[in-house]
C-alpha cells in the first residue's frame, strides 16, 4: 500500500459537474459567513489584519474582507478565520465532522489570488480537498474528534494542502510532499470553542496548507507514508495502534467512482453556532409561540453525548462562548427569537438569556436520535409542560434549505452594511460570478468589499 | 485547580545562577549547531532563508545563520530548523524526550532581536521555558512520544510561548493567552524523522509561539483550561481520557522548587544523529581497531524498543534518513570513523556503508539497560565475535560532555569554514558574549555571521 491512490486522486481525477454545482453554493455561502463577521464587527478578522499590516511582506494575495494584499499564507490565515468566525460556515457531520469550506476557501482564495487563478480552478481544487478531507474522516475522523482535536483544522489543514497541490498542478512528487508537511503542521483542538482560538486555529490549518505547498513546490520532502505510518498522522490523532494503514487503505479504495459530498451532501447553517445547538434552537422557536419565559421553571435538554461534549459551555460567561453552549442557544431562541451574529457579539449575553440558562438542564437523548438531534422540554410554573422533538434540524445535509433560505441568509448577513448606510455587496453580483468559471478569483475577491 | 502556578512561575519566579549557567551552555552549543548546519551546506535552512525572502516583510529580526532580517515568526523558523537541521543539538531523554534548545532560542533569539533585549534575558527566559516544557513532559511526554508526537514540536511550542511571555514580561492574562494559544497550534509527528520535515516542524514550533504570544499581546484569549481540560491539550496527544488535570497538577505542584535542569541536566552531542544512536556509534567506535569491515558476517543491535520506533530507517535510502537508523549510524562509525556532519548529508551513504547496513540485524536490549543504552555484537567470517556494550553514551546528561569536548565540537563544526579560507567564528568570542548578561542579544547574531 501506499499514498499513490490518493496523490492520483488530488493530480489527475477529474471532477463531476454535480461536484462542482456544490463546490459553488458552499463558496457563495463562504462569501457570505465572511461578510456577515465583518458586518458585526467580529474582533478576531480586525485583529488578524492588523497582525498581518504589523508583518507587511509581498502584497501578493487579496483577502477577502478588506481591499489589501498579504503574503498568500497570512491571506490564507485572515480569510479562513473570516469565513470561520461566527461559525455560520458550512459543515459536515459526517466524513469530517466539520467546517470543509473554511479552511479550504481561506487556502484556495488566497493562492488563487496570488496565481490569478479562475473561479472554476478553485471550485474543482474544493472539490478534490473536500474528498480528500471527506476519505481522512472516515479514516480516522471520529477517533480524532472524540479524542480532542478539532478535525476542521486537523484533516483540514491536509485537505487544504492537497487542493491547493491540485490548483496548482503539481505532479505526484510535489502533492505528495504538500499532503505530507502538510500533516506534520496540523494541529487545533476542540477545548477552544468559543474563544478566539477555534477561528484562529482554522486560519492556521489554512496558512499551514500554503506554506506546506510552498515548501514543497520549493523542494521540500517527507516521508511518504507520513499519513497511515505506524505512529503515523492517522494514529498519533486517534486511530488505534497499528490501524492506520488498513484504516488509510479502506477509506481511499474506491476515491474517483465514489463522491462523499454527492452521496451525504453538506450543511448550511441558519444560525450562527454550533451545529450540535441546531436541534435545540429549532424546538425553542416552534414552542416559542406558547411559551412565557418569565413562568418557566425548567428547560430539559435531551441531548447527545457528542452534542454535549462539543458543547461544554453549560453557563457560558460570554456571547462567544454561547456559541457552544446548548442552553444559551436554547435560551436565545426562547428570549430573542431567531438567532444572528449580534446575539452572539459583544461583551455579554440579555439579561433574559442568562435567567433562562440557569434554569436549563440535561437528560440523555432519546435512543432512536442522531447525534445532531434532540428533545426539549420546558415546563411552566403552573404545570403546563411543552415538548418539541427535532431529529434533524434545519439546513443539516440531511434536510437541506432551499435558494430561498441561502438569500435569506445573505440578506441578513449584508443587513448591518445597508442599515449604516454603507453600500453592501449584491448577491446577484456574486452569484453570476460564481458561475462564471473563466472569471478570475480575483474579481470575485474585489466585489464584496464594497462598503467597507 | 488552575493555570495558575504556570502562569505564576512564567511570569514571577526567579531563576538561580546554576540554571542560567547551564542555560549559556546550550546557546553556545546551540550556536555551533547552527554553524555546524550552514558550514555542512544543509539545504533546508537554505530553502527556508529562499522561502523567508519570497514572504518579505518588516525586517524586525535577525536570524541566525546570514546577515538577514525577517519578521520575527519567520526569523524564529529559520533560526530553530537552523539549530535542529543537523539533530546535532541539545536534547533531554527524560521529562521532555525532545530537544528543547532547538525551539527555545529559535523564538527566544527572534523575539529578543527585535525587542532589542539582553542574553541575559533570554538566558532567563530559556530557563523558565525549558521547566515549562520538562512539567509538561512529567504530565504527558511519555505517551504523546510513543503515541507518534514529537515532543520538540509539541511541547516545545508552548514551552517557547511561556518563554517568549517571560522575555516579554507579560502579565498573567497575556501570559496565560500565550500557552493557551499556543497548545492549539502544537503540532510535529515522529513518523516525519528523517526527512526535511523534522527541522521544519521544530521551526513551525518556534514560529508558532511567537504568533501565539504576538496575538495574546494583541489581546487574543481562549480558554483558561486549555491544556488539562477534559479532551483538551494533554489528552488530545495521548494522556489517557480524565486524567489530564491530575497530571498537570500533579506536574506543576513542586515549580520553582525543583528545577528539572539541575536535578537531570541535558545531553549535548558529540555526533550528529539521534539520540538513540549513540550507544551503537561509542560501541562501533570502541570495536573498530579489531574490526576488519570486508570479514563482517553480521552486526547484531541489541536495542531498546524504543530507540527501534524512533530510528525506524532500517535500510535506509540517503544519508538524511541515516541519522534515524540504528543500522546505519553503527555502519558509519565501523567503516568511516567519527561521524560527522558531512556523513549524513548528500544524496547517497558511501558504497562502504551500504554494504555494512544489510550485515546488520537486531535483537532485544538485555533488560537491564536504559532506553538510550545497547549492545553491539559483531561477527566475522573466521568466527571471531566482538562485543560492546554501552549503557550510557558520551555526551548522556548522566555523562556529560568535558568542556574541551565542547570546544573541540565547535572547532569540527567550524572546520570547513577554515578549510574554504572563509572566515569562522570564533569561539572566544561567543563565549565572553554569551557570558555578559547586559549584551544585546544583536551584538550575539553578529558575531558567528563572519564568512558565510
Amino acid at each position: 500500500m501506499s499514498i499513490d491512490p490518493l496523490v492520483d486522486f488530488v493530480t489527475q481525477q477529474p471532477v463531476t459537474t454535480e461536484a462542482r454545482q456544490i463546490a459553488a453554493d458552499t463558496l457563495l455561502d463562504s462569501l457570505t459567513c465572511a461578510i456577515a463577521a465583518t458586518a458585526s464587527g467580529d474582533r478576531l478578522v480586525e485583529r488578524l489584519v492588523r497582525h498581518g499590516l504589523d508583518q507587511g511582506g509581498t502584497p501578493e494575495a487579496a483577502i477577502l474582507t478588506q481591499s489589501l494584499q498579504f503574503p498568500a499564507q497570512n491571506a490564507a490565515r485572515i480569510n479562513a478565520a473570516a469565513i470561520h468566525a461566527l461559525d455560520f460556515d458550512d459543515t459536515t457531520l459526517t466524513s469530517w465532522i466539520g467546517h470543509p469550506s473554511a479552511v479550504l476557501y481561506g487556502a484556495l482564495l488566497a493562492v488563487a489570488s496570488r496565481e490569478l487563478a479562475t473561479v472554476g480552478d478553485v471550485l474543482d481544487a474544493w472539490a478534490i480537498g473536500f474528498e480528500v478531507g471527506a476519505r481522512l474522516g472516515e479514516a480516522g475522523g471520529q477517533e480524532s474528534y472524540q479524542r480532542g482535536w478539532h478535525n476542521t483544522a486537523t484533516l483540514g489543514t491536509v485537505a487544504a494542502a492537497a487542493a491547493i497541490a491540485r490548483l496548482l498542478g503539481f505532479d505526484a512528487d510535489r502533492a505528495q510532499a504538500a499532503i505530507g508537511l502538510a500533516a506534520t503542521m496540523s494541529s487545533g483542538l476542540k477545548v477552544a470553542f468559543g474563544s478566539d482560538a477555534k477561528p484562529l486555529q482554522v486560519g492556521q490549518a489554512a496558512a499551514n496548507a500554503v506554506l506546506a505547498s510552498d515548501l514543497a513546490g520549493q523542494g521540500l520532502r517527507t516521508a511518504s507514508d507520513v499519513l497511515f505510518a505506524r505512529h503515523g498522522w492517522l494514529e498519533a490523532l486517534g486511530v488505534p495502534d497499528g490501524q492506520g494503514l488498513a484504516r488509510f487503505t479502506d477509506a481511499t479504495a474506491d476515491l474517483g467512482q465514489r463522491w462523499d459530498i454527492l452521496d451525504a451532501g453538506i450543511t448550511f447553517k441558519l444560525w450562527p453556532c454550533c451545529a450540535y445547538t441546531h436541534w435545540a434552537i429549532e424546538a425553542a422557536l416552534e414552542l416559542r409561540e406558547r411559551v412565557n419565559t418569565d413562568q418557566i421553571t425548567s428547560v430539559t435538554l435531551h441531548a447527545s453525548e457528542t452534542a454535549r461534549a462539543t458543547c461544554r459551555h453549560d453557563r457560558p460567561s460570554n456571547p462567544a462562548d454561547a456559541r457552544f453552549s446548548l442552553p444559551a442557544t436554547a435560551a436565545v431562541a426562547l428570549v430573542e427569537g431567531w438567532p444572528s451574529p449580534q446575539h452572539f457579539v459583544g461583551e455579554q449575553l440579555p439579561a433574559g438569556v442568562r435567567e433562562l440558562i440557569v434554569r436549563c438542564n440535561y437528560a440523555p437523548a432519546p435512543d432512536a436520535l442522531p447525534d445532531w438531534g434532540g428533545e426539549l422540554t420546558i415546563e411552566h410554573r403552573d404545570g403546563t409542560i411543552l415538548h418539541s422533538v427535532v431529529e434533524t434540524p434545519r439546513g443539516h445535509q440531511r434536510r437541506p434549505l432551499s435558494a430561498a433560505d441561502m438569500r435569506a441568509k445573505f440578506d441578513a448577513a449584508t443587513a448591518p452594511l445597508r442599515a449604516s448606510g454603507r453600500p453592501a455587496p449584491e448577491w446577484d453580483i456574486l452569484y453570476e460570478l460564481i458561475r462564471t468559471p473563466d472569471r478570475r478569483v480575483d474579481e470575485l475577491l474585489a466585489a464584496p468589499l464594497t462598503g467597507y
